[in-house]
């Protein structure tokens, strides 16, 4: 759960982070955009923020934006019917990003989130600079993070299916409830 | 057929024009600029400068380039075997730029090529400023125009089949051949 002050913060944070690397972002688009905890509760730590630019049925542009150090968990898009699973391709902005693929541990500049070895289980580091662009196939296991600047990226894919995503860590939920204003007042 | 002379200086003005738009390109991304004018030979009236960012068998996203007053042809993607067609998703990033689709004639900024009224008939205009979209579903006949400052925008789109295009200039072939420097010199 996520109390609406700090989604309203982390959004508007967000949207300054995504001017600030020189898109332009239209009133339309600004109200698109969203906060995921993943049902953990920690948002700055375990989370992503995401505006959708488009979404049809068959394909989707997004920016994703994580504020530093924050954490998005391990997961991958599996075949959900006759669609052999959500194909990602993923492009640096700006700031500073980590993604961690199947492979060698290659892992350095990155940080695995307190206590949780068990749910950031690929460690082979993918550093990339803005304009630097990662092919994700569907199924391929995989989670980023953000340095000391955050980061800012583009995701491009095929059809979105994130309420079939899977995740590592078996207190995920993919849902995310946002605490209207007015029970802050409890 | 284009000149490489005329290639080049095309490629390089419209480089030129995606970075004072303020996208990021890499020296790899520079490498994949290409031009196409359809066999036509009349590149800066009829035809469009393409940087793809990348491509796989599902997906494509590319950054196109169009000169002041150049236009690229009226065409559509039809369904390729188990493909229902290319779907396109364009984003407008700087410029003027007018696309054109199905739809009652509300043509108001754009020309027609001279003497070319059989080969430009959607007349329904939608003129995009930086930021709009559209979302044009595979079949959709469309043809889009810059004005006096050229425009640059991204299309995302589902498998790419341009070699299946189908256009509405039967003079139009959609290979590109491009003259090489050592020809320039008979």
């Amino acid at each position: 759960m996520i109390k609406f002050k700090e989604f309203k913060e982390v959004c508007d944070k967000s949207i300054e982070m995504i001017e600030a690397a020189g898109l332009l972002l239209t009133p339309e688009d600004k109200k698109n955009i969203t906060a995921a905890d993943f049902g953990l509760s920690r948002l700055k730590k375990e989370g992503v923020q995401i505006l959708t630019l488009f979404q049809t049925d068959r394909i989707a542009g997004k920016i994703l934006v994580l504020l530093p150090n924050q954490t998005e968990p391990e997961h991958w898009h599996p075949t959900v019917g006759n669609d052999p699973g959500k194909e990602e391709v993923i492009r640096a902005i700006s700031g500073n990003l980590r993604f961690y693929i199947p492979g060698k541990n290659t892992m350095k500049e990155g940080f695995i989130v307190d206590g949780k070895q068990d749910c950031y289980t690929m460690r082979n580091e993918i550093v990339m600079k803005p304009g630097a662009q990662l092919i994700l196939p569907a199924g391929t296991k995989h989670w980023f993070q953000a340095g000391e600047e955050g980061a800012v990226m583009y995701s491009f894919s095929t059809t979105v299916t994130d309420l079939n995503d899977q995740f590592t860590d078996p207190k995920i939920v993919r849902e995310t409830i946002i605490e209207e204003p007015s029970s802050n007042t409890h």
